[in-house]
């Protein structure tokens, strides 16, 4: 409730629903916006518009793209015979800001969920498995998070390799750099310490 | 650096411009948006665009408006003889989200300022002058901040109406409801204190 005009209001109730803004920031945002028209209005409105129009799935990986495939399966730099499965966009952007993979992705979309319904045939799965058959993969990393769902889902998948010829390998689990262990929980303690190495 | 394709990139990088949203969380809210391409991206789009070009001040009280007069300016039922100054629409907006003031506004659009070479012909001082004189204004409440510039600004616009026949008021100061002493700081003690009233 602002009193404002009811365009205004809308834009603003639209704004609120992003994540990480609520109704209060989003009328700061509206009217930032407005005091900065030219320069950053227009040109969000623009680009909204326009990637609303463009961006879809890469047919190979699932990838976020403005063509049939990404830019990623497209580089042929990048080795062919690993594969990186990662639930979300958001993982995969993840990795590549770690810049520590040079192989290929596979987006599934999500994790498996009893609760949510969500099956196999729901995600990317069967077309991992065409990827794995047709590509000459020899190893698939499983890079979904660690939490219940995704690893249910890793499960499942390595499941759905076994007979396929190709090596599944997951993220090792540890404390993470700068990490301290007085503020790591039990659990990730624990598998640092299963997983301890020489020094 | 998300690897993402150009112009998504560049509506990351607009999206991270606006208040309360950063690198990351613009990303997240760009993810979100593709995944409510229909219901919030496309939308929020045309709802930008329409804002854009249709919101301007209201001639009369500087209000955002999208016509020449602000809904408030344009309801008979606001009483005329009150003027509550305030510096920007976002005040104006708290002041009728609290819904205790049934008079007219006067949005500034800033404060004095020495330093930014802001002065009273920069904010709209001269109109208020104007609309004093011209609309039978028996009290002008400043509802500036309590800041050294929104005070400064307030002491300013009291001198200036000085000998024109209006009684010059401001918000009161002191505890806000529902605070603790102990939180407080000094200044607002003092004030408080000052100002103390009959129990």
């Amino acid at each position: 409730m602002t009193d404002a005009p009811r365009d205004l209001q809308d834009l603003i109730d639209l704004m609120a629903r992003l994540p990480g803004l609520g109704p209060r920031s989003a009328r700061r945002a509206v009217l930032h916006l407005l005091k900065k028209r030219a320069q950053v209005m227009v040109p969000l409105a623009r680009s909204l518009q326009a990637v609303a129009e463009s961006a879809r799935d890469c047919l190979t990986c699932g990838n976020l793209a403005t063509t049939e495939t990404c830019p990623i399966c497209a580089d042929p730099k990048r080795a062919t015979g690993t594969i990186c499965v990662v639930e979300d966009v958001a993982d995969l952007w993840a990795m590549e800001r770690a810049a520590g993979f040079r192989g290929r992705y596979h987006v599934l979309g999500g994790t498996l969920s009893a609760l949510d319904a969500v099956g196999p045939e729901d995600l990317r799965i069967p077309q991992l498995m065409s990827r794995v058959d047709a590509e000459g993969v020899s190893e698939v990393i499983l890079a979904l998070n660690a939490t219940v769902d995704g690893q249910t889902t890793a499960h499942y998948i390595a499941d759905a390799l076994e007979g396929r010829g190709v090596a599944v390998t997951s993220l090792a689990q540890g404390v993470p750099i700068g990490g301290e262990l007085d503020y790591l929980d039990d659990g990730t303690i624990t598998a640092a310490l299963k997983a301890r190495k020489a020094f």
